[in-house]
């Protein structure tokens, strides 16, 4: 059985990021830089007021105080937005407000709050130093220096510094588009009646939004047992994805196991795939190759669905990450202690659900840790990991415990 | 001015959870059940087999060995989804595949590994207790019992579950409607060519791009500064949204304040709002109400756009939760040594701009603390928390300190 690092090492060697795309800066929230932003503007790119108030000539109430105000006439206003050349001519001001451009002559704004307010004259009684309430050309980005690195994640913020700086669009990865595809006779559409023999399916909805969740789109998807007609969707969508993932159909059963039927024998001209058993639990039989026209990369994971979140969650992840050229982010992790005991197969790395206290301090494993017990996934927060030579860990043990996104 | 509690408090007080929806499984994503989701079947809904391997009476096999091995015709075989109803006699056995219906008659399920897998007939070379490799029906959820409470977000395992139990649809608060908008004739769009005077719009990108962090849908709209106009889009945009939040605005500059313009006047009857001063930096001036045809709740953040963030922060997704029925989220908060000095204004709470090390042992402030400079909010992942009484912090001072998200 392989290490699950030897597993996720094969995924990621199998993985080239996706080529970059120009995108809007709305459908590049998520994306990934594919090259250096750089500041062709200075930002500011001009000089401007901090505050309402009044733009002057510094020197002209250098002399102003309460007791001898300095009283100038207020030849325009200037609100943000105006495009106007203007000029302050010595011994008057003009109206601003945040934001507008400072006025050729003058060398300081002085708030509203420290004058009359007037608007045909302005009484000022302090001084102001020269570039008092002026943000300056430039001071947060220089023209020609370095907005955001390559292999930047676009979020909030970075939309903004890109925006602000003139970027209508940047060249980055969008999120990957994953195509998901459950497999078996077995699975009816949530909603429909109840068959006996017949399973509702949850593992499209499932991976579908833990791949969202990661940050890639989905597209959801089944077939049933025919190896022909599985072999045709892969095909058919390894052309629309950048990841294909399935579920099921890579068990030790035989010829029931339609994934990997489907690319073997004369399927295995279509693909390139390695199929095997990984030292873990829940999710022991996996899979990783390319497959399809596109030769896109296919991870088949198993059937039951808490092996299947599991895995996604040790090598989905990471390999949509991958695909925007990103080093993988771990889950989080941290060690907390053990408020009931654990028993774990010998030889496996076994990830258990349980819920982390607030204060992470504490793990409760749930009850119902069979790989098919959605309803303890459900409840769940974190995973406790239990080493591969450990097979019971007990109350007061400390574990280390990676939080569910 | 307010405390920064205050005007949160004033914003929690004004927001009632959304109407509920039907909604399919995918539209459910990052919503909030509205109800009780209960089982209205067990999980699973029939005893199937956790291998492949062969349906057996147990009692067959009781003194199998491997030196006296028994050996049994195998008179069917059982795929998953299959919905006959068939029996195995005593004296034989049906091959069955993972997640298959146990036949009448069969107590146990022997792993196709601890026999010779046989199509015809099988050899067993040992026994297996009464009940071996069978899954009951309602191990994982019993049918009438509490699936998830009302109040749960929906992520992948969530709506794993809600399928898997048939659930075709729940009743949820979906992701809420945000209509943001960015006020002010110096705005231009990203892309379009430097014109001196006026700024390219960062704040509806970086809104909108938070507002979907934060788990809503957002809309970008822009307005001048005509108050007219202003008025007429919140009108328009009350009756679409679940929330709306306007930039700019709304600081102390009289006629130029178009959102307070707007809003006050002959706008007064479409509004019921409050403006003011919190007690924190950047983001001084802040407004909240409620405003439109749909009196729709409004909150009013100030223009320079790391205030708009900073605001968002703390107002803005603390009412997204709230729309969705749920407590606040707070920002994750940890405390983390200072390598760099600060300094804030007396009686206001900074939020300065950071970068938390991976450790999270140590705050870096970053250079480029201004309420308008990007550069800085670009490259943190943290905001370092300076109290109200505190006008200086030193290296080596411990602060608090929240993870931007």
């Amino acid at each position: 059985m392989d290490p699950v690092e030897a597993h996720l090492a094969r995924v990621l060697a199998g993985i080239r990021p996706i080529e970059p795309a120009r995108l809007g800066l709305e459908a590049a929230q998520g994306g990934v830089l594919a090259a250096d932003a750089v500041a062709t503007t200075p930002l500011p790119s001009f000089d401007n007021s901090s505050m309402d108030g009044y733009a002057v000539h510094a020197s002209d109430i250098a002399a102003a105080a309460a007791e001898a105000p300095v009283t100038l006439p207020v030849t325009d206003q200037i609100p943000a937005g105006d495009i106007r050349a203007v000029t302050v001519a010595p011994g008057t001001c003009m109206r601003i407000m945040t934001g507008a451009m400072i006025p050729g002559g003058a060398d300081a704004v002085v708030p509203v709050e420290w004058t009359d307010g007037g608007n045909r004259q302005a009484r000022f009684s302090r001084p102001v130093p020269k570039g008092n309430s002026i943000r300056l050309i430039g001071d947060d980005v220089a023209a020609g220096t370095l907005l955001l690195p390559e292999g930047t994640r676009l979020g909030p913020a970075q939309l903004a510094l890109l925006a602000a700086s003139g970027h209508g669009s940047v060249l980055a990865r969008a999120a990957p588009r994953v195509a998901v595809i459950a497999t078996g006779n077995e699975l009816s559409e949530p909603g429909s009646p109840l068959v006996p023999g017949r399973i509702w399916d949850s593992n499209t909805y499932m991976l579908a939004a833990a791949v969202r969740q990661a940050g890639g789109t989905a597209t959801r998807h089944r077939a049933g047992d025919d190896p022909e007609t599985v072999l045709a969707l892969i095909d058919e969508l390894s052309a629309q994805a950048d990841l294909l993932i399935t579920s099921g159909g890579v068990s030790m059963g035989g010829e029931h196991d339609v994934v990997k039927a489907a690319l073997s024998g004369s399927g295995a001209a279509m693909a390139d795939m390695h199929f095997g058993k990984v030292a873990m639990q829940p999710g022991m039989p996996q899979g990783f190759g390319v497959a399809g026209r596109a030769r896109t990369p296919l991870l088949t994971l198993p059937g039951n669905p808490v092996s299947a979140y599991v895995s996604f969650c040790l090598f989905g992840r990471p390999a949509i990450d991958a695909l925007q050229g990103l080093a993988p982010r771990p889950l989080p992790s941290r060690r907390a202690e053990l408020t009931g005991s654990l028993r774990s197969p010998a030889g496996r790395r076994s990830f258990m659900r349980g819920i982390l206290a607030p204060d992470a301090a504490t793990v409760t494993p749930l009850t119902g840790q069979g790989s098919h017990q959605l309803g303890a996934l459900a409840r769940a927060n974190a995973l406790i990991v239990v080493p591969e030579h450990v097979t019971g860990m007990e109350p007061g043990e400390v574990a280390d415990v990676l939080s569910l996104p």
